[in-house]
């Protein structure tokens, strides 16, 4: 199947005008979004590789898979011999490799919607040097081929309530257009799902784990537009839309809308059809320098805003390619940074969606206790197991009846509405993957004698989760236990880190490693990622990682604090609570730059069996007993009687 | 007296041709040095201010000094009313402010030999949005004015032995040419002084603090020369030299020597003037490709080598102007990396002057607590002082004396050829001016109420050395120790770092600031510098530092770990030892990429007064009685009986 999808592709390869010597397939959709709808799986469709993050590049005679650290195993399993697996940061990268590996003036084959501007850009530098091409497709080759891509689901789209969303679409629009002035854009494309929804105030179906609506979105200094589906539009999102004067269009006339707004049209044929007097209200909000309008475009006095804002690493290249590259603003979205800025309406919200959360973890937990599972000693006693026998297969607990137990729990809760990524439920060797995806057919069985990972996280209403803990029903190795300690140190260290503003999410994230490093220890992923307001569970623009990003860590964000350790074939170890940072409490303010610190929202106990006491300083042996006493308290109003006593039982302060 | 000077320059500004807007005045010499001999450094008579980093410009009607944090206190004292401070990091640096404030067209003078290429380059970037012009005066204007400047010396430069160099001049060259063929470049041009010393194991007397002779090396692939003021060559030295087949030619012959390299002369002309028969013999032990010379220059089969190599951030752009921009290869020097891998010999040198020269640290801690400071109440003891009488004019125990019966200590030292740094010796106040320089008639005296702290280093024929204690004799406060021990703290966590291959200081850099930021505290400088082998006390190309400078440490450099805290006006603290890195035996290997460890080579007791230990966990306090004891073992052959019991108590356990 997978070689006849190849030979598919490379016949069409080779009719296309030009005749293309290399065809990209990249993970993204049309969004340069990281989790996609079923149709949108074209990657993993012609490679077999399922994993959230990779690119396919087909050549006339070779096929390669570009995947990062956390997919290195799961990808070897997954890839067919046709395939070749290239390893981020050990392979060269695959614009190096095709403009090393493929002929001079080669055409390299892309569907311009599902790369970035910054990505093409920087292929097109790589590939000048032997004169390569890189050819926009008109048509999405894969979609070609692939004869059983499912159908385009039509789910409606919701309004997120202001008691959700804290800021109203009216208030998003007027900080945006402030910022346009200020860059002297006179509009602005939005092609993030996540921006959209948020700026808007919508919420949709159309990915899973992502409750956003495949939408772009332009906003003029005067005009706002959707382009969407409109079946998709209920009556009650066309009135919340309209109220807040965004018109709406289709999903595919948003190429024409980009074309028109770099001629200057935009606005003008808008104005022309719709309401001149909607427009000057409009204006009247907006600093004096922009109050004239001529041809539905500001004229400032001094300099023009003539410019159309694209955010390089979000928007594709194809609407990019309408554009006229002179009056193109390259710049991160400005919405990058107001949505990771959570405002008190948001971080409430965070907060309670997490204790929720965390209830429904200890739930699980308990349950699994109970599980007794195939004569385990169980969560807290540390015996050898005597092993039962197992199961009858309808009773199997397995990596995926178990985590569809905890979405059950999950479930119960107030204000749910789905996952937020697939739960990575792995036992013993699977742990290693890092972003392991159980398969009900293949997943292995819990097992008394193996390390259990589970990395999971829901969509509420009013927040997103994602939370992560190891544990070991049975009696667990010294040296499991020296891992866990450790990553649980980098844990706590990071969680505990005191910075002045300023301070970039790199420079933090040796603090989670030192402690592994101390062993020759060390993870492939990085240690903290932003998370969204009922919305995507990874989120920038900010990043806690061994990769430079110069975006400071500011108060309000939020951001996960999750080392790892995992060793290929035997386990995998990973804690991960959610982190709110906060203005901290200094007893000074050296260089009146302001410190921050974090605020743990996330609550659900550590095992303490795993914990080899001895390698823990009595500082954090304290913040260990804190955390756990607040665990108790705070999640106490979700648990019934049995629930609370076992949490009791797990959270006991250990000896400092 | 500065007025005078301003105005006779501004006088010479108006009179050159082109007429000068403003004239910039660098701290460096002709070879982009940080000490400058007395006669070179022309910033400091213009300007007044004499710390070791600092920038003057002087436009028609202003006066400015660019310096970083070290100097900010130090600067505010000594520049008077015409002078404006400008603070790195907080006010735009120069190439900004000078694009921005002075007119269009501008003429900014610069004498071409004081400023690097890269400097150069950055400046006239900046200036080309106004169409400035940095114009390279051909004589230095400062030069002109200043009537008293100080006369050349002629310091005999002397051979560095090679039981300390640990690497012949011939092997050090053929490594170098090795690097010219792999760059395709046929000659590179060495401006900085400790590479022309390191490279022909040569020093000299030419800069106080720093071994050097005031000299450049040019090194194409059949010859080596030397540009040096022959009057400083002995015979011994001319001996050397020679043997090693390194020309010996006039300093200032250098400039023609760079045109020549350009234009594809130079080693024709050597070649016609010399041995023909040597450069044959040379060539020999090239690879294959590169054995054909054609008038003078090896001809490779496939590509052409005739690439100058010059470092960007050392050569002077009076050089480069002599070059041929299109064939200078722009790239860090080669010999950057191998001075700072110390070579075995090197390093056994290093870790015997660090011995010593921790010796002459105690020794001078027990003669201060033997003077008994004015009623101090002593090193060990924490008693309120009973003041006593001043002591006599002549035995004033003074910043400057004190630290003369320091260097009194190390001068009784084998090897010892001298400091290696002005040495700062700072009481209360004055310990907050970073780089703080005591003169004899306005320095302060010891106090037994404040913090002394002393930051000194040595020059040793085996090794360089830098090490600063904070030390208290009376009763200090409970801030004062809480600030030493977030200070220590962070010494402690930095030197303990064990971390993968490929780490750069810069991330290393939290460690030792983390202890500090919990308080709201931190400072003002980076945390490690490398340390030469009878060379530099500071010494590149790696860092440790909240900069960014994409240099991974490597096993068997050396790096200072020195956090500090500085109270304006009230005390600093700073700790700074020299580490080795070594390879680290971890139990693991994780990702095989080999792990790293410090070892502290600097041998001298931390005070345990001022330690608050209950701000230590276990982990730190075991630390510290594991390095005061090999502290006292190691020491104990240079102490007579009296230190030996002083040290012994000094190093006392801490209760873990």
């Amino acid at each position: 199947m997978a070689a006849e999808t190849l030979s598919a592709l490379r016949s069409l390869m080779a009719s296309h005008s030009p005749p293309l010597h290399a065809l990209v397939v990249p993970s993204e959709d049309y969004h340069q979004s990281e989790y996609v709808s079923a149709r949108d799986k074209r990657r993993a469709f012609v490679s077999g590789f399922t994993g959230s993050a990779g690119l396919a590049l087909i050549t006339k005679e070779e096929a390669l898979l570009w995947t990062d650290g956390r997919y290195f195993l799961q990808a070897e399993q997954q890839l067919s011999a046709q395939w070749k697996l290239m390893r981020l940061a050990e392979d060269p990268p695959v614009d190096i490799w095709m403009a090393d590996n493929l002929p001079k003036d080669a055409a390299i084959g892309v569907d311009p919607w599902c790369i970035s501007i910054d990505t093409a850009q920087r292929w097109e530098r790589a590939f000048a040097k032997k004169q390569q091409k890189l050819v926009q497709t008109t048509k999405n080759l894969v979609d070609e081929v692939w004869s059983t891509r499912p159908q385009e689901e039509i789910n409606a789209a919701v309004v997120q309530p202001l008691k959700f969303a804290g800021r109203s679409v009216t208030d998003k629009l007027k900080d945006l257009r402030k910022k346009l002035v200020q860059e002297h854009a006179c509009g602005i494309i939005f092609t993030a799902l996540d921006e959209v929804a948020w700026l808007y105030n919508i919420r949709g179906k159309d990915v899973a784990y992502c409750p956003v609506v495949h939408a772009f979105a332009i906003v003029t200094s005067n005009f706002a537009f959707i382009y969407v589906d409109k079946r998709k539009v209920s009556n009650e999102v066309k009135t919340h839309l309209e109220e807040n004067g965004i018109k709406i269009k289709e999903y595919t006339e948003v190429s024409l809308d980009a074309a028109l707004l770099a001629t200057d049209e935009l606005d003008y044929v808008s104005t022309a059809k719709g309401s001149l007097a909607e427009v000057t209200k409009e204006s009247e909000n907006l600093p004096s320098e922009t109050n004239k309008i001529v041809n539905g475009r500001h004229q400032t006095g001094e300099k023009s805003s003539n410019l159309i804002w694209a955010d390089p690493g979000s928007c594709c290249y194809a609407l990019y390619s309408k554009l006229n590259p002179d009056t193109v603003h390259l710049q991160q979205s400005p919405l990058a940074l107001p949505k990771a800025l959570k405002n008190p309406v948001e971080l409430d919200g965070l907060r309670k969606a997490h204790i929720r959360d965390g209830a429904a973890v200890v739930q699980y937990l308990v349950w699994l206790d109970k599980k007794d599972i195939y004569g385990a000693s169980g969560y807290f006693l540390e015996e050898n197991t005597v092993k039962k026998e197992k199961h009858l297969q309808s009773l199997k607990l397995t990596e995926v009846t178990v985590s569809d137990k905890l979405e059950e729990f999950r479930a119960s809760k107030e204000h749910f509405r789905g996952l937020s990524f697939p739960t990575i439920s792995s036992v013993g060797p699977n742990a290693a993957i890092i972003h392991y995806s159980p398969e009900a057919e293949t997943c292995a069985e819990l097992d008394p004698d193996k390390i259990y990972l589970f990395d999971s996280g829901a969509q509420y209403l009013d927040g997103t989760t994602d939370i992560t803990r190891t544990v070991h029903f049975g009696r667990p190795s010294d040296h499991e236990k020296a891992c866990y300690t450790a990553v649980l140190k980098g844990h706590i260290a990071l969680g505990n880190a005191i910075f002045p503003n300023g301070t970039n999410g790199h420079s933090l994230d040796i603090l989670a490693r030192i402690p592994l490093w101390k062993y020759g220890l060390d993870y492939r992923h990085g240690t903290g990622h932003g998370i969204g307001s009922y919305l995507n569970v990874h989120e920038g623009p900010h990043l806690i990682s061994f990769r430079t990003r110069n975006v400071p860590l500011q108060s309000s964000m939020t951001v996960t604090d999750e080392p790892g350790y995992y060793e290929d074939g035997a386990f995998g170890i990973r804690l991960e609570n959610v982190l709110v940072i906060n203005k901290a409490d200094t007893n000074y303010n050296f260089g009146d730059k302001g410190y921050l610190s974090f605020e743990h929202i996330t609550w659900a106990p550590y095992q303490t069996k795993l914990i080899d006491l001895n390698l823990l300083n009595p500082e954090e042996k304290k913040w260990l007993n804190s955390y756990h006493s607040k665990c108790r308290d705070i999640l106490a109003p979700y648990l019934d009687e049995a629930e609370s006593a076992w949490l009791k039982k797990a959270t006991e302060p250990v000896i400092v």
